[in-house]
């Protein structure tokens, strides 16, 4: 059987590595963060995650034999959640996107020369990377079918020629994973291919910056060139063609822990906001007694524990049942993304003037998730495609003999 | 450890017991449902009741020598969904408030000879059992402190006397257990104190009924009169004085089994919806395929799925702590009560004037549910009870030295 | 220069009737409403009737000349709102759909014999009469297109078939406006035609009840069976293929004065919540003095105030505009339909058990309300024509030279 | 009768105003925009206010001869929609916080003196000016009452002491008017008392700068220290004593001045949103074909037609019941400015990953206007203040003899 840990309830080294984390996040990582709208200073990113190393949370979803903690996903959650109550917790542990995704499709698919040549140092915090798939429209966006940048063999290896955007982290990576287009041949199918490319090829080239609102995270968020790219067949990740699937993979955990990391950052909103409650008087009273205020905490709590559980059952059934686990990942990333804005944007509203200026934290937080409502998939598109497969299923349970209960019924006479 | 079972993964008992309640949902209890806004027949429900034991789902929540299917608490949810899958069906099953409760409580702190006489013939549905708590205003409602039936020793016995309202099932119940305000003695302290008191015992009276928008239950929520009742010292459920202590021991899993029979409904409304939504057409497409109707659909999934997550947390904590998983029962209640009652308003609407007609039964499961956002503590009394909570622990854990965040920082010069 | 009328300032005949409407409702017709879920009686009906006569309030919308008050369009909303705080004031002065959407449509389109025919014993509250138009699946529903009712010419008449429903008030109605589809020829292009049928025409059959959630109106929303009914060429309301035309001229006007009606009883609902917020204690203090209380009534004024003020500017805009005041009329549909149930919602859930029984009626009012936010048009559908609409208005503005806005800039460099 | 001018209805120089303005802003101001996040440049300001002198739009609520358009307060919103149309707008046509409202109290209670020395400058666009009351806890906040800057009696003339805080457009400001806490004395009754300050008088002084999410205004919203500082007994505007009775004078239109700004800002939003949908595919369809978007887009027609209505039915009425009026705008701004932000959020949304960047100005407008969902009264402060006054309204008029319709009625028997 199959089952979620219950907080409280983890097994001791998951719990002891919880509590490891917080203390090292409270102690360590919170002093050193910068003023609100300001970047993450590198080299103090370093020195946090020596840091780290010391105080033994570094990486803790990496393998053991990387260097990591040796997490398993079922218990990522807690840890997780208590690095994201910094907003640069996850940068400090190495547990930060884009990173932590490759590192963990690295290991999934990666030949042993890639898992040597890229995850090693990745894991190890000496380099960075970043996941070069979104496009200028009309190109691949929400809709990855629109793929635009494509690879074409070249001798013994491949030509890459296209336009990415978005590209969180490219300005200081070592490597990106690149998601190109490729023909069909002999080999493999038409579809979609992952390479891995070091940046520093010839052709490769960081474009126009994209300011974002968020800001805590160095690099921003660049276009990149590929203008004839040459990269060898050893650069492709796993197989040619299957590049959307692979995506699939990537995504479903990568967007869960997407969820983790802000879901803490959610709980330190609520922090701020239950100190300022508690200890500021309003019309005589503690805000804390006042019902519009309860109203604000109580919904807060609300969204919080459903954001908790709806991870934690997603991270269980991922572990089961992949396909159902990144069915499921939808409705915990819609739910949480708007949760978590929605218990930040409270905070805001309940410490008044302070909490839009940059004396507290809270209005730059709403700017560091408000484009998690975007990426890895709207919200909206999120819906479509829940909205889909749920009448589907439906479908076709009727079709296999479901009593089919859309027709009304008409009774004669009064009841 | 303790843990959540995840869905598709429960133990094979579980997994069984869940498949036969489903199946005889679907075969033998939806065919019998009575026209929306109409109560389930007396008879009938003995008669479904019969082939339920004969099905073997009767009373999953029953220890075995009691007749049932000796489910444990922590895999109720997946029983009690299929269950309430039709609005008749918990009674069917023996699974219905306030008797799922009553069997629950009298279980846990009931003695050997009030289990033989009053658990006994409950939970094999030969008799019926009502609560005997609310109280007209000025007394207990949503503050018990109000409690104003009061009960007396009187000889070797006791005497009670007060006027309870809301008390669903009174009419055709047997016995009902009586809430009453007892001062301190020797022998236990001032507080509330329970009495089982048979129906027929000289001095109770039904009062006039109460008619609420609930329609499937027979009998109504009445108000029950007790003038001068006299019950013998064995009366006492648990210990005098502890009532409250036992409300609070009946009400966290009750419900939270609530949350899971109007979570079943809710699936129901889902499909009927879905049924619609894939066969119906306007503007000459598919309901499914306009984005209006696949919001409200992907909105109905998420409340859906988070209210199952949140359940089964819940469930699992209550296990472990019970004091914390009362606690998170509020959230739980507050959630699911709210989220139930979104997706078969969605339901409704989508199904347009079918849907408010009585040729579907989805106005009537609306009217249904509407009371359950009120009972065992309303919507706003639970908020308020969570953001007190929240708030003190989290004063207590400042004075415990946690860092307080709630003080604005001042930053000198530009950023 | 058109104008809004700002409450308080209104003509002074205006708000004479309205204050004499508000006295007569208060004094005269909330003492005779029905127990909640009962149907006003009939013979009742008749002589409350006669009192609003004696007491000058009959008919407000209608014009002197035929036994109403003469109202203006524009200062139909106070005296209407007035009319709607009882659930049954609007049927007492004969303002009550479907009656007084064909009274305005029989005055602005119907010939003079119509008029004595049908329009005045209508007016005078003598007769009552029915809209037929809805239709069953695949008919004319949300999409009028479909309609599947036929009409052919018959000698010097027509002959009617088809099958309508929810056809409100059919049962006591003495004649049906009926919309039928009816073929090109020299006279008149294909489309849709009125006719007015006295119920008592040979092939008229009313058929199976259609029960609903909402019950103060007697004689529910039945099936209508039109089987070879033959109608004389006088019976055309207006010109022939011009009934999708009319029913938008019938549909505008008709769509405000029911968000006026209910937002009337969105008062009244308030109104109770109010009372009982200023009397009852809980938690050791007044409701009023609760912050969720607070909020709930706060947002309860909000949905109110917009909702006058949205009813207020549609009416206006209808008398100088009709084409943009239809159009604005969506918007206020939608807005009121939903703000009123929000208003009833939360005085149920502020009332608690009360608010659930009869005891109060609001869980009636919610029932009555429930069917608005679907019919003339659901929320759903408005949306889809409002969102069509506003992105082809603005296409068109670019066409024409509006600047295009929705191109992403690129800016190089540091910001 | 006092009435509100309906759209499409104005009278004619309002429209020709509107047109201008409309036209003003498209033409001239909107490609003169910083980049998202960056301050208006004071010289550009300058240069844009002279071009607004030129084009006749210039300071449209200021009277003729202070040199403005001399618009009634009941057409401000048409032409105050029309500058905020660009957030930039209404600082090019001095129309912008504090200065707006400023003149607006000088125009009403300033003497001869005051207004040839201030508000002439002023209206010019020459200086401008500080509005300074909030103060740091536990000064004056959303709590008035506890205004800590105190003005006692100095020779002839005043010394003011204090700190106050969030006080935009200090860094730039001529002059402030100061509220401060007075004395009884035989002129005066204790009280708050607004006092003009030029900033260059000795003790005077802007302290650290608090930054805010806004950004398009120049100076921020720093602290101001008020040392000692001494001002003649002509400092007083108005009278010593009824500085609060003013604020609210101030606050009523300046509440509904921002209303009418910000409302103007989502129709920008709105249009951006609306090219963005009319343009970009995705899933092989136009979005504005898709429901979801489909949704938000009507969503955001009824916030922004339900904001007009309000706007205007306030406007109208505080014309014609001050007392009324002030009331009536807590209303209109907790709905629109939650409406604005709601609308801007939706384009934000709509446009992905543009909407989150500086390619398109929509998530800096989100910025820019989530301060005022706090500032001028939080939302939440409002709704406890609409909600008390509507509490006691009812309650007196209960007392006053109407009927009191909270108590639960007893039906006997079946119904």
């Amino acid at each position: 059987m199959n089952t979620v840990p219950v907080a409280g309830a983890y097994p001791a080294p998951v719990e002891e590595l919880r509590l490891r984390t917080r203390a090292f996040i409270r102690g360590t990582v919170i002093p050193a963060e910068p003023r609100p709208g300001q970047a993450l200073n590198l080299a103090l990113r370093r020195e946090l995650q020596a840091a780290a190393r010391d105080a033994g949370v570094f990486a803790p979803h990496v393998p053991v034999e990387f260097g990591g903690q040796g997490l398993a996903v079922e218990h990522w959650s807690p840890v997780f959640q208590e690095a994201g109550y910094s907003p640069i917790g996850p940068a400090v542990l190495n547990a930060m996107a884009p990173d932590e995704g490759n590192m963990h499709m690295l290991q999934l698919i990666g030949s042993d020369g890639q898992k040597r040549k890229f995850l090693t140092p990745l894991a190890a915090g000496d380099i960075s990377s970043c996941f070069a798939m979104s496009e200028p429209h009309p190109g691949a966006g929400s809709d990855p079918d629109a793929l635009a940048t494509t690879a074409v063999r070249d001798g013994s290896g491949w030509r890459i020629d296209g336009h990415k955007r978005f590209t969180s982290g490219a300005t200081f990576a070592s490597f990106a994973i690149v998601m190109a287009r490729t023909r069909a041949d002999r080999e493999s199918p038409a579809g979609a291919t992952m390479f891995l490319v070091p940046m520093d090829t010839p052709g490769v080239r960081i474009g126009n910056p994209i300011h974002t609102v968020d800001s805590y995270l160095p690099g921003g968020h660049p276009n990149v060139h590929f203008d004839g790219v040459h990269v060898p067949g050893s650069a492709i990740l796993g197989e040619a063609g299957l590049g959307f699937k692979y995506a699939q993979v990537r995504l479903g955990p990568a967007r869960l822990t997407h969820c983790m990391r802000w879901l803490g950052l959610a709980r330190r909103a609520m922090d701020i906001m239950l100190d300022r409650a508690n200890t500021r008087e309003i019309f005589g009273a503690h805000l804390s007694q006042l019902g519009i205020a309860q109203d604000m905490i109580a919904q807060s709590v609300i969204d919080i524990e459903t954001s908790d559980a709806i991870i934690a059952k997603c991270a269980a059934l991922l572990a089961v049942d992949a396909k159902a686990g990144s069915a499921l990942s939808s409705v915990a990333k819609v739910h949480v993304s708007e949760a978590v804005y929605r218990v930040i944007d409270r905070a805001v509203q309940l410490c008044g003037g302070d909490g839009v200026s940059d004396g507290l934290p809270l209005a730059q937080y709403l700017n560091e998730v408000r484009p998690f409502r975007i990426y890895d998939g709207s919200t909206e598109t999120h819906k479509w495609a829940i909205a889909r497969r749920t009448a589907s299923e439906r479908r076709r349970a009727v079709e296999a003999g479901e009593p089919f209960q859309g027709a009304a019924r008409i009774y004669e006479g009064e009841r």
